[in-house]
């Protein structure tokens, strides 16, 4: 029941602090015989990984995963994976202001209201550094997915908004999301966002974004018809991602706009396949996945650590100021696209792993 | 693991489906020693029940609850509490042309994918019945929050938008709610909405709604750090209500617009209790509550069952359309108002006992 | 985690007390397309059913089960499958004595003592009467079993002595279990434990027993290697069985006494299959089943409910003495044996679902 | 689900191989602001470690645990707390022979049968290696105990038996157990035990035994009434350690022998204190605690890694013989005496934090 293991036939236990010398995670309940390696797992906290642009934040992290045990002569054993990174840049830091001070917008205050103490060094496990693991365990999933899948799955995340800025989805071409630094599936809005995230970033401001993760591939049948529908768990995996605000699945909130005949996604054979003229529904139907490219769609409020000075309160009950000075990100929107990713890939697994429980595959 | 319980410290297990002789749950974790009694859930029922209205289906459910075990001279014991509930209105019905087809954005083609078979007397599992138990659920768990808790803690919903028609957020006030048939907090709406929902059942159709959730008299504290984020347990506990295809807390996808400094709620002191100049937060920060009012809205898709005919496919694999007769709600966003606030209940009850568990009250 | 389910992938959750209207369970995770009806389960409570012979109580409990969801046109579906069995023999009775004092050796003290009330009807949730619904949830988990595996397996229970009086293990005989009212696998016994009863019953005592189960036709592989072993999951199933205090696997105790040369069971080939030369382990290595037969035992101490005055306290805090009237088993542990095969059937279907998760079939 | 996490409310999930780098366990749950260090779990881990006596196996694993999260200042932070032990004492060996044959009375087959592989080098997770993260999960359990009861708790373990040398226990003195290399609380047994053991080693054999463990200075009303009794939860606990066969609670399997008169523990007013006359209950009455003293008891298996030549077969499904060479202990169950007071600990952890849930301290 404690907060810190996500999924239950899949599950994946975290631990470690932005400020302790390592983060880890525990994965447990893969199947056996499937091969896994470090090489499996880097790319994606690669792709993670901060100062990779001037558009995140420039804390140097080589993020360099290693497997402590689950794994024998390059092949999963059945056994609990455990996975660790070394936490390489804790410069030595005067905290003598932020530590007496609660940061608006941060979970300074509610932990302190939760546990009665201020770990004032930094996040703490409210720190995105959190999210290293989280990825790191996606990567375990995917590996997981693609031994049990007939077909390829691809799960894919793209940023399509920053701030206003929302792109042109005429233009979406996936193979785009590598080619700049923010994930978007569109070119044509790269030197927009780039101009934005500058002044942003001149300003001492922040901006939020909006994330769309999408699994192509998917096999139908995937899910519960009640409390742990596909879509249920997929939006308490992106809500879970810090700074996250709102999730939506397919039409999302744009359904409640649509008429019933528009919404309801209409079904024609092609061949012996069954097919859907539309996809309001994002895959899902009921909680269980049609077959169709899963997409799910979350915001990400921008930063609070911002340079901009905000009246707060600190621990004595006084009011008075802070501003945020460090290597923060001027969006963190952008570095949760493969933190979405990772997060679709460990329910993905999970669902797949108890179906198979029931049903069998 | 399976899907038909929700929570852990609080935890709540469904059966039944809409065609079956009963529907019940089985609630779990109840403090003992609280009066609890009928009387105390029959009335978050009756605000669901459906044929109340001309906008809601005129399926006749009289929705009696009785409690079967746990509680004992008007107090729970500690035991579980059976909850039972009649299906009464199970008219005889020709179910020769909808059981051989999939009724497009319906849970059939996927739980047909998922089992292997068809259970075509209605929505099985799937059916917006199952949201009864929800509610009776809810009603238990406001008795724990309200005994466990020393201020009173108000769970109350509102329907907020039907198809694009959106409330006037000065007009709110809380007492209109119980005035209107669609739950709404704003009088002025009320009539246009009327308008809408005639001219959509008229033309075989069905609308779209969005509801909004607000606690209020919350204490700081609930939640989690990581994967049970306070947010992210309503974010899968609204998710998994039927037909929702969005979830958002405080500015939700709104946060994505705002600018970081704009976006985090500054702090001040009153006396010696701290306050927020704003709640773009929705009372949750870092995953645990902050005090604020604790605000969560859904958005629910049109329903699927409508008059209108649409082109689908049949068991045998053949292409041909489909028209929903029958007694259905025009707008099934109206009836998630109470299931909207049951689930919070059950999330915050669920997060207070796991709170008194690691760190007391 | 509430205490009142049992299992992960195959889970069952009870609910009632002895004197309300009714018991009930829901049982999650079953597969779909098995054929099931009250048929399946009713001959299993049966043989539990008090009353057959002058050695068990004398209540009367028809214990008629209804199947009232996740059952259609006599299939699983996959949906919870919630069972009921009404309370028919609740005379009336005085309590006054009862209610104000704790009777030595039962729950009513520590329930009293955890939850601040007493329920003096009778055992509430303490009296065997639950042990009705764990027979019933295992005739659902045979059936799961059955439909899984390959080959048959059979899971049996035997009384193997009751007081000091051992069975001859020479004389063991399957068939002989539904000949006699002890479900004793020796003949030879029957006449001197029913001579024990009777001297038992007229004397105002109880006796206590143990009880083997055995499943025959094990498939190698179920378990888990480290706290969900197949046999810590049994020996958790058997000791939350009421009144038990002991629970062995194998040699059980026995091994303490052995040489490590003659507790390791060898090995050989038998054409292509690997045979056991003896079974001291009872079928589990290190979590994991072998393949041979599983041998579970536990002791089940005698009912404190006898006529022999004891010592006691009272609820205002005074000594006094209580002797317990009514209609009790002088031998509890005979009815002990079908609730200890429905245990381990629920053990083995859970394990069984799980490693298909896992491994696959 | 997966197998490799202990409790719920208090919940430790361990990993690693006796050949890996390293083992590790991640203890989620506790409660905030509880003075923790290393010292407070290494003297735990001491008294387990290997090579302290001639009776124990002469590997030497210093076994230093490192806290590598969940602490700040010499406090709990209510984050998950990772726990890491290296592992030393690798010796490279030669495997040729091991790693084709099945060892009998060992982890080997089932492994295999299981997951399809063979990890020749060692036990892997079914090395008893695996118990130190028990050991230390423990000391971190008891912590919880301590600092959320008003009077301190016990839990203390000892041998009671060797082969079939049992203590005297009316010589019982606690203040023994630390005086000698097998844990006994009877210093008359020591230099019978000795002599035993010395020719159990010399003939290449091994002997089993008996640990009791008892928790004094319990408090009244820890349990859950149905499957998550007290009893129920040390009986999976004791029975999922390596080698454990059979697992007791109070009088045990002897209660079976006791008239009901005589197992019933008669009650008394002692000022205003109930107290029991006899403790056969062993601390427990219908799965909840009286606050008599806990006392469980398990039996361990000899090990099979012995000398002595052994029938088996062989990966390519040949009759062999095999004889286990390296360091192993002659007794297991010696320094299963603390892994077994740990499990007690976490138990009770778990049990104390659920109750404080449901019920408040």
């Amino acid at each position: 029941m404690p907060g810190n293991s996500f999924g239950h036939t899949f599950r994946f236990t975290t631990w470690g602090e932005s400020h302790g010398p390592s983060i880890g995670c525990v994965v447990d309940g893969v199947p056996p015989r499937i091969a896994l390696g470090e090489d499996d797992i880097q790319p994606w906290l690669d792709r993670r990984r901060p100062g990779q642009s001037r558009y995140t934040t420039q804390r140097r992290e080589p993020d360099q995963v290693r497997i402590l045990s689950g794994v024998f002569e390059g092949q999963t054993t059945g056994a609990p994976i455990a996975l660790v990174i070394e936490n390489v840049d804790q410069r030595p830091r005067d905290y003598s202001e932020i530590s007496e001070k609660f940061r608006p917008g941060h979970a300074d205050y509610t932990y302190w209201k939760k546990y009665g103490l201020r770990d004032y060094r930094g996040g703490g496990r409210a720190s995105a550094r959190e999210t290293a693991m989280r990825v790191a365990a996606g990567g375990v999933a995917r590996k997981v997915l693609d031994h049990l899948l007939d077909q390829p799955l691809a799960i894919r995340g793209a940023l399509i908004q920053i701030a206003d800025l929302v792109i042109d989805r005429e233009r979406w071409d996936w193979d785009e999301v590598g080619r700049n630094p923010f994930f978007s599936p569109d070119p044509g809005i790269v030197e927009s966002w780039a101009d934005l995230l500058d002044r942003t970033r001149k300003s001492g401001s922040s901006a939020g974004a909006v994330i769309e993760v999408v699994a192509s591939g998917m096999p139908a049948g995937l899910g519960e018809p009640a409390y742990d529908k596909l879509d249920a768990d997929l939006a308490k995996a992106m809500m879970s991602i810090n700074a996250v605000k709102g999730v939506e699945i397919g039409a999302g909130f744009g359904a409640a706009v649509l008429r019933g005949e528009d919404n309801a996604d209409e079904m024609r054979m092609e061949g012996d396949r069954v097919v859907f003229l539309s996809n309001s529904a994002g895959g899902v139907l009921g909680g269980i996945s049609t077959g169709q490219d899963l997409v799910a769609r979350f915001a990400v409020k921008p930063t609070s650590s911002i340079l901009t000075p905000r009246k707060t309160v600190n621990l004595s009950g006084e009011n008075t100021e802070i501003s945020t000075k460090g290597r923060h990100d001027p969006c963190v929107g952008i570095r949760a696209v493969p933190v979405g990713e990772a997060m679709m890939a460990v329910v993905l697994a999970g669902h797949l792993l108890r179906h198979r429980a029931q049903v069998g595959l």
